[in-house]
This record gives C-alpha cells, sequence and structure tokens, in this order.
C-alpha cells in the first residue's frame, strides 16, 4: 500500500499540553516524516495511563513542555523511514513506551528486556537520531513523550518501539496491551511464574494489579489475594479473578502477618503494584519461606529504601523486579496479542470507558478521580 | 552386619565443651541407643566449622552446656532405632545439621529445603522423640549440638538428618560435604546458576566462599571475582578458580561500583558468604541490570536491615537467599559424592590440617587464627 503523504509533512490533529496540570488542547500540529529507522504511524485509538498523568501533573520532576503525551496505542504503519526492513506501510502496530534494538546484550540475553539503546527515557522529549521533535506548531516544536506521543492522529516512533501484531485484532481492546496490562500480566506470568493450584497475593487493584491477577488466574492459580486500602475495589477484582481480599486499615498488625495466618506461613508468589515502599516490603515479607518469590513491579519514590531483615532472604525467598513484565515489545506482545484472540486473555473487562478524541481531557478526569481503569479514546469517528 | 553393642549404651571418647570458649576436654561418654527414627553413628572423621566455633564461643546467645560439638562428619552406621527402613548397620554416611523428614511441605517441594521438622535448631540440645540428651557422663546429661554432635566417637542422629553415601568415597575427604563446602558450592550450582563464559563475583573467601568459587569454575564462568579485605588470601583463591580480585580497602568508593566499571555494568551472578550486612548489599547492587542474580549465603547479626533502593530491584536484579546450598541432605548429598569421586569437584584444597582427636583444640587454634581452611579431626588412629 503506498501512501500519498510519504515523505512528506503531515497536518493534523493532536492533544497538546502546554504546561503541567492543565488541559491538553486539540491543536493542528505538522507532523515531520520519519527519518532513519523511524516509522510514522497513524493512530487508532490510545488509551490514558497513569504515568501520562504523572507526567503531565509534573510534580517533583523537571517540567517539560509543550508535549504530546500518550503511550497506550494502536495504529497503522503511514510510512517508514530509511532503514526500516521489519515495517511497511498498513502493517497493524502497537507502539510502545520502551523498545528492543535486538543488537545490544540485553536484547540479546534471554532474561532481559532492558534495552541499551531504546529503555524507556522520560526526560528525553526528542528523537534519537538528530535530537529534534518531529511535531511542530507554526515552527515552534511540540516535545514527544517517552518515544511515542500517542495523543495526536499521527506519530513518529522509533522502528525499536513498534510491535507488529495480527491485523485481524481489533485495535480498540489491544492498544491497552502497550504498557499497563503487558506490564502486570507480564509480571505474573513472566516472573513470578506461580504453579497450577498454588496462591498468589497482589497488592495494589489498578489495571496493573489486576491484570496480574488476570496472570494469576491464566496460570491457574486457586487462591488470589487481592490487597488494596480501598474496599470498594474488591466487587470489580472478582472479575480478574480474585478470590479473597484483605485491607491492611481493617488490621492492627502488619498485612504481612494477616497473608501469612490466613495462608499457614505465606503466599506462593506475591506481585506489588502500587509503588508505595511499604506495600513492597509487605509484599517480599508476605511470602512463603522455602520457596516464595515476590515480584515488584510499582515504581518508588526516588528517596525510597527498602529494607527487611536478610533471615527472609536466607529464609529462601526471592526478590524480583519486573519492567514492562519482562516482555521484550517486538518479540513478544504479538504473542500477548494472541492470548487475546485465542479468548484466554480478557482485555474488554479492562475497558471501563471510552470517549471522542475531541473529549481527551474527560479521560483524565476520570482516572484522577479513580473511577475508570482503562478509557480508550478514539481518534477518528 | 549385625553389631554386637545395639541396643545397649556404648561407652566412647568424646570432646565436652563444659564452658563457653574454654578449651574442649576428651572425656568418656555415655552413649544410648537410638530410639525411634534415630541412627546411632560411628564417626569417623570430623572437621571443623565456623558455626562451631560461633556457638562455643557463645557471645550474645543463650550458652548451653556442657555441649558435644561437630556437624561435619563422615562416619558408619552402628545401629538404627525402631522405624529405621533407609539405612542399616555398616551403612556410610555424613550426618548434617538440618534434615529432610520427606513428608512435609517444604520436602515436598522442589523448590525448597527447608523442612519444617528437622530445619537447623541451634537452640535445641535434646532430641526431638523425647526431648532428652542421648549424652551422659555418671548421669549428667551432656547437650548435642544442631542434632549431630559428633565431636564424639559415637553419636545418635535423627535418621532424617543422615545422608546415605557411596561406600568406596573416602571419609576423610567427603565429611567436609556435610556443611560449609555444600553450602558454598550449591548456593552457586543451584541457586545463582551461573551460564558457561559469565562472570561470578565471590564475596568472602573463607571456605565458603571459595566453595561458592568452585561451582563457578565447575559451571564454567570466565570471570570470578573475589573480594575480601585480606589480600592475602587472592593467593589460595586462584586454585579455586578464582581469576580476579578486589579487596575493597584499595578503594575510595563503594566495591559495587568499583565491579561495575570492571564489567561493563555489573557481574551477572553475586554469591555473598561473609555475613556482613554491607557485602550483602554490595553483593545485590554490583549485579547487572536485566539478569543479574546476587544469593546470600552468610548468616548475618540479628539486628541488621538489608537495604537498597528499591529501583536496583526493578531494574530486574533478582535477590536470592540459600541455606546450606538449597540441598536437601538425604536426597541430594549423595550426588554430590558422586561429583567427587568423578573428579570434576575438588575437595583436597579445602583441607589444609588435619589432628588426632586429642589435639581438636588446635583445630579451634588453627581457625581462630585464620590458617585454616578445613582440619580433620580423625576420631581413631
Amino acid at each position: 500500500m503506498a501512501s500519498t503523504t510519504a515523505g512528506k509533512v503531515i497536518r493534523c490533529k493532536a492533544a497538546v499540553a502546554w504546561e503541567a496540570g492543565k488541559p491538553l488542547v486539540i491543536e493542528e500540529v505538522e507532523v515531520a516524516p520519519p527519518q532513519a529507522n523511524e516509522v510514522r504511524i497513524k493512530i487508532l485509538f490510545t488509551s490514558l495511563c497513569h504515568t501520562d498523568v504523572y507526567f503531565w501533573e509534573a510534580k517533583g520532576q523537571t517540567p517539560l513542555f509543550p508535549r504530546i503525551f500518550g503511550h497506550e496505542a494502536g495504529g497503522i504503519v503511514e510510512s517508514v523511514g530509511e532503514g526500516v526492513t521489519d515495517l511497511k506501510p498498513g502493517d497493524h502496530v502497537l507502539p510502545v513506551f520502551t523498545g528492543e534494538c535486538k543488537e545490544c546484550d540485553h536484547c540479546k540475553s534471554e532474561e532481559s528486556n532492558m534495552c541499551d539503546l531504546l529503555r524507556i527515557n522520560t526526560d528525553r522529549g526528542v528523537m534519537l537520531n538528530d535530537g529534534k521533535a518531529r511535531f511542530s506548531i507554526n515552527g515552534q516544536p511540540i516535545y514527544h513523550f517517552v518515544g511515542t506521543s500517542t495523543f495526536s492522529e499521527y506519530t513518529v516512533v522509533h522502528v525499536g518501539c513498534v510491535a507488529k501484531i495480527n491485523p485481524a485484532a481489533p485495535l480498540d481492546k489491544v492498544c491497552v496491551l502497550s504498557c499497563g496490562i503487558s506490564t502486570g500480566l507480564g509480571a505474573t506470568l513472566n516472573v513470578a511464574k506461580p504453579n497450577k493450584g498454588s496462591s498468589v497475593a497482589v497488592f495494589g487493584l489498578g489495571a496493573v494489579g489486576l491484570a496480574a491477577a488476570e496472570g494469576a488466574r491464566l496460570a491457574g492459580a486457586s487462591r488470589i489475594i487481592g490487597v488494596d486500602l480501598n474496599s470498594k475495589r474488591f466487587t470489580e477484582a472478582k472479575k480478574f479473578g480474585v478470590t479473597e481480599f484483605v485491607n491492611p486499615k481493617d488490621y492492627d498488625k502488619p498485612v504481612q502477618e494477616v497473608i501469612a495466618e490466613m495462608t499457614g506461613g505465606g503466599v506462593d508468589r506475591s506481585v506489588e503494584c502500587t509503588g508505595s515502599i511499604n506495600a513492597m516490603i509487605s509484599a517480599f515479607e508476605c511470602v512463603h519461606d522455602g520457596w516464595g518469590v515476590a515480584v515488584l513491579v510499582g515504581v518508588p519514590n526516588k528517596d525510597d529504601a527498602f529494607k527487611t531483615h536478610p533471615i527472609n532472604v536466607l529464609n529462601e525467598k526471592t526478590l524480583k523486579g519486573t519492567f514492562f513484565g519482562n516482555y521484550k515489545p517486538r518479540s513478544d506482545l504479538p504473542s500477548v496479542v494472541e492470548m487475546y484472540m485465542n479468548k484466554e486473555l480478557e482485555l474488554e473487562k479492562f475497558i471501563t470507558h471510552e470517549v471522542p478524541f475531541e473529549e481527551i481531557n474527560k479521560a483524565f478526569e476520570y482516572m484522577l478521580k479513580g473511577e475508570s481503569l482503562r478509557c480508550i479514546i478514539r481518534m477518528t469517528e
């Protein structure tokens, strides 16, 4: 499929964040053609993730504005830059906030997905190739966000950050696999790896934690214990396989002790999806000695310290961390899409809201009020 | 082989610790017959381990005296108690300070060796069966140590703490596999599991650390970096495969940074064998992000706190602990003995000294002066 726009600047709509915490403004932007190893993508659906909100609020970070946020999305390749051979116009793709160059030690390792070249970079607002933005308004550059900037009808992404997927997959559903859902799902399936019939504790029942629970359900765990400070979340969590619920506020002892008593010494696996340092420590200490594995997913604050008595380690508990569920974006995401196509993985239940692109600020409101898991933003009607 | 002593009290020599830190005294003791699920063993060779010295010094612990120490040994079954079917008089065995009941959740788990019934207990000085000691002098009970008390010509051990080994194996060599050597070796082979050609850092070049290095050598690691505060240990460490040496005192930055610079970001695996909390933290932080695994072996102080920034975990470093190298005593030790018999595992280089039983206090002196790795104590001439 030859594109009539290839090699030319595209004028299209994008939601621009001009200032920290202020509503996005739909603007007409110019999107430059992709350079070497870049791909220009027509975004059809995007969804909002906490990380967008976090950097939009820009509390405690170096703010970088004006910027186009967005990193969970599905689209179709419009054109490709020099040297791109894996992708061609018309391919259905998921852009991803972290990449896979396929050449560094991490990409060559079976154990890592932390590509040296394309690992997430939240400070850089420009493309690697020339250190410039591909977005502009009347000559003023508009910064990128984590290399994806999917709150735009067209965006430019490094080829290493683009997963080519089954064209039969509905992009309005699988777009959520670009970030949070894969992060939680992979934390359980790829890192915690619970055995069939085992017990799993999930800390934090937001979208990532529920995806971790979904992973435990898929792995055949028989007890999935949800831990959250908001008891209202338990009702929804049951849909994701959560069988029991613990609210740490209901007890006057540490939640790790509560869980140990519920399970005869501790759970087989735990997955921490809050980013709270106390939850991280509890998640580690609540696993069974001898074989328990705790997996940390949530992103901690800069000054946090993980602190535990080393005897907890010596008692053969394992502590692991994961980034994007240990999925390599290009190599592994296509098979996660297939899990959905085969009706194993259920994505619909994560999608609680939908808005047209013009109403993108509503997606921010739903998330800030804690009402939504995922809100799909339709780029075209 | 029928024993003429079966069912009777045996009078024999034992090295009794009457008081904390005072030289052992060779006494004639009475050793009662084994009760249900117990085995009486004629000890031929025993060796001294730091743990014996630690509890003999009894600093900061509840002292339990008079006591017969010793837990690394090789011997021959003299008689067995009721219900013992796995062992018979004449079997060559290694008594072990921790056990394997084969019935609890830990014994049934492939991942754990921390038997609920027979896990190491340093406070208990009596047998499980009746809560009494099998040793006495003129009716005064002499306490056991970690269920083994091998500083005696005869001892009584729970059947779950006895590994039956190849009778062709020389007991004066393989006796060291009862504790320290297996602990270090298994930490590398069973838990760290370095790939061929990988890099491994070993913290602490005592017997356990050198056994961890020996494990790395057997696994085909190409760089084995020894870390110790005593630079003299490097010469000997080379025999165990250590290729490079780092003394943290030689640098004005944390040793984890030194190692990261030496290895382009960190080692693939690290094994901590000192028990120092700072070494534990360094061992964790010196592994490569994405795939690094740190294994803690050393026993920490009661009040220590393991403290690290959680981003180290999220960068896909793994922290594991191990107890007795994750070996199940009865199921796994026989195959470690076979590794020695097949000339893969070299044990001779760990044995630096030998003394007759009468001179057992010399073994303590060698260890306290830091002169010995393992000193074999010959029970009979």
